[in-house]
């Protein structure tokens, strides 16, 4: 244990924000951290919040934050931002940062944006990588806020306990859960901007979906629940604290959060064994064994397929180390 | 050499319509083949033809077919359309397939359509794959049709000795050129359609955008020229015909011939590589030893980062085989 890993265990911000950030950029010194802090991890319960752009997700998540630490005052909980337009990772408009400002400076919470592009080995990776240093360093929960767009909505299921995906009345299309089966990942709908005058439709939209995606419910069968807010007054948020706090129990009760967790940690295994290939392979590629065996191709004295061959299997596999 | 392959270099169009699927499904005869054919290669021309959808790369590809046999009646040109919505692959408009009907009986043209998703390996690899048994039956030049969308016209590039980018006037956008970088790639430029009231303003587009890619004109430098062409009526075609015969002696003259040839044996090369090692990589995480480490891990016995080294480097490298 370095002193680093030390001082965050005992608490030190500032150590866990450079912790973070030599795990982020996978230095030799964070590896070892990382490592090193790994048997602390395991008890967090992660949240992940995604949905579409204007859903509302920050004002959601500063809400839940306060709704939180208003019930259980001793918690410390953390937020990791990878939406870019977060107010969280100083994107959006200055109103929303100022709001967000109250949480931003509450020394139970601990908040991160990472970069979501350009990220080496893979964001998913990294951001369960930053996810284990805030879970040791003692955060409970960590909410993981990301923009519901291609990959990312299928990502969240992979790192998260629970994922509520937030929705909103009016944002283009009646409903966004429509696309990218990102109700399959739901544990808990908000719909939010309940104010709103087409909260109803979006209501019934969002019900037969779900309806859909449960004809028929078992005995002890987690069913998503559609909870309504207006995250900026603050409306309903009490209700989705308590869905979390439920679905956490579900998650133990039914062996679901073991399932999860693995599912987390392969995540992280997969992409470190990943990212250890293509330093290899990027090594190998420029060995001069890698352009001998090319330039007798380009000669047509070794035909494509038997060159491969003898590249894979006889070279990379054999000598990378 | 086996029976398949002799009969393809016999000229036996049925047979090289087998091979070209053994090959395409990478299957172990396809691999022998291409192997066994690999000598018969490296002579062929092959064209690039790339544009916006709409642009009338079809007509184009066929008018150029046409004109390549009147100049050349002896030759025999090959076809690969990657392009989904290409008359040639059975897309688009019926009128289109009637007119691509004329080359496509004629014996001295084979035409082909590739699957341009969920192809294995790549579809980069495959067309390469494909373009070499091609070459080893003797056609020349092969020309392979590609639409001008995301990856694919910076893959064209890696596949072909001369890329054409056929541009139009009134595609939407003034022109098309102006995304993605497609300039940089264009060997020939045809501004099709060029019966169109808007096609003076579309040349001049273009011309300002080659001259900021060619601000000084070096001895001996190819600068793309800009052709107009009529392909639903033929006009221009002949010029076309010549700018692809004499970039072709430009290639052999200046020794980029030889390059291009060595990025596309490259392409192959590596795809095959990629291919292995997915292989291998699949076989590996499904192997005990890969779960009984991950074991380890889930039970925080064991770190993530001594995790990987020990799966990567002491199982993965050293026993795949």
């Amino acid at each position: 244990m370095t002193d680093l890993t030390q001082a965050v265990l005992n608490g030190d911000r500032r150590a866990l924000a450079r912790l973070i950030t030599l795990v982020e950029n996978d230095t030799g010194e964070g590896q070892q951290a990382l490592d090193g802090l790994f048997r602390d991890t395991g008890k967090t319960h992660v949240i992940g919040v995604t949905g579409a752009s204007g859903a509302g997700k920050s004002s959601l998540v500063n809400c839940l934050v306060e709704e939180i630490l208003k019930r259980e005052p001793d918690k410390s909980v953390a937020v990791i931002a990878v939406d870019p337009t977060s107010p969280f990772s100083g994107g959006a408009v200055l109103g929303d940062r100022i709001r967000m400002r109250a949480i931003a400076d509450n020394p139970h919470v601990f908040i991160r944006s990472m970069a979501s592009r350009g990220a080496l080995g893979g964001l998913a990776q990294n951001t369960q990588a930053v996810s284990l240093v805030l879970d040791a360093a003692g955060y409970d929960p960590i909410i993981i806020e990301t923009v519901g767009a291609g990959q990312s909505e299928v990502e969240i299921a992979s790192l998260a306990h629970s994922v509520i995906v937030v929705e909103a009345p009016g944002l283009g299309d009646d409903v966004q859960a429509a696309k990218a089966g990102i109700m399959e990942i739901a544990d808990i709908l908000v719909l939010n901007k309940a104010d709103k005058a087409e909260v109803d439709a979006a209501e019934m939209a969002l019900r037969s979906m779900l309806a859909m995606g449960f004809p028929s419910k078992e005995e002890g069968m987690w069913v998503p629940p559609i909870l309504r807010t207006v995250a900026t007054n603050g409306e309903g948020i009490a209700e989705v604290a308590a869905a979390v706090h439920e679905h956490s129990a579900y998650l133990h009760q039914s062996g679901n959060w073991q399932k999860r967790d693995q599912i987390r940690l392969q995540v992280l295994l997969r992409g470190l064994l990943e990212k250890k290939h293509h330093q290899e392979w990027e090594e190998f590629i420029h060995r001069d064994e890698f352009q001998q065996v090319f330039d007798q191709v380009i000669e047509r004295e070794l035909a494509p397929h038997a060159a491969a061959e003898r590249l894979y299997t006889d070279s990379f596999l054999k000598n990378s180390h």
